[in-house]
């Protein structure tokens, strides 16, 4: 890597951190170069203007994503430990990746009501993230571990619900055993489902 | 009501309104000053801050929650009939309440690492909402209708987190069929806890 791509790299892992605990709109292209310690005019030289910058900032979480809760997933026999890995994979990303929790979270109720190419992209990553939780279950109903006749994407909406819930109560309302109570609805699900 | 009571009715209406599209910090005295056609400085005379707003923001969101989505449902039969009515005042109020959607989901990441006042208040109501619901199948164990040994807790999760998941599919992803969706989870999650 060049010098280039190591200062564009601190710059997005600073703007990251900030982005999961404020938010992006109120992350300016200003505020960033002061945290990085640049100048303005520097940090123009990688990005061209804070929508760019919101869209690299989202692309470099979704990377990060694929790399550490995904991927690692797809690596599991097929059906429950497939399964099972993504959501632990997931919960340790929101409790460690960024310092205010998953930056999709916040991202998601900033943009659901402003339209543009950075929502497109954020709802582009959102919807790749539906269809890969569908695609895992539909896997395991092939592999005859999930029951037949189960509904793929069905099952993908109550994983991502739990998961949104335990964000939820975890981060905003700071419940002690949030993540008991997501672990517990995550086995009943697997029960459920489980051929 | 006296025209100061008007006035403000006015003004928190016009908030809530903008509050669930663009979130609550961008909410400004000024903004709304704009919006509603006042001076600052009499806007000022019926919130003694941004804070100060935000707060009856979130108060005047909890009282018309209360109003219409729990208050109807406590006035029926223990058991599924309270909790389908529940469920179904709250995906109108997710779907028609405000022009962007529910204000909770977009307080709710927003503040959800910004200490101080306004947080409380948001937690305050939330764990209200969280025990309301708990209490709700608590009454539902008690008069035999849904299962014995059920956690009145983890099922107020659950519920939670199906409507947090609803919110994302519609609002962000505009799936069509989200709200199928949400209803296929309700129902199923009603004949799990049914006894």
């Amino acid at each position: 890597m060049g010098k280039g791509q190591d200062t564009r790299q601190e710059i997005l892992d600073t703007a990251l951190a900030l982005v999961s605990t404020e938010g992006l709109e109120p992350v300016s292209i200003g505020k960033l170069a002061q945290q990085v310690g640049m100048s303005k005019s520097g940090l123009f030289a990688h990005f061209e203007s804070k929508e760019d910058l919101q869209i690299c900032v989202l692309h470099e979480a979704s990377d990060r994503f694929v790399r550490k809760v995904l991927a690692p997933a797809l690596g599991k026999p097929r059906g429950e430990p497939r399964l099972r890995a993504f959501f632990n994979n997931w919960i340790d990303w929101e409790n460690g990746e960024f310092p205010g929790g998953c930056v999709f979270h916040a991202a998601a109720a900033e943009l659901d009501d402003q339209p543009g190419p950075v929502r497109d992209v954020l709802v582009e990553i959102q919807r790749d993230l539906f269809d890969a939780i569908a695609t895992m279950v539909r896997a395991g109903i092939e592999s005859g571990k999930f029951r037949d006749g189960l509904e793929p994407e069905q099952c993908s909406f109550e994983l991502l619900s739990m998961l949104a819930g335990y964000s939820r109560l975890s981060r905003l309302l700071r419940m002690p055993n949030a993540e008991a109570r997501a672990r517990l609805a995550f086995d009943d699900f697997i029960n459920r489902i489980s051929s």
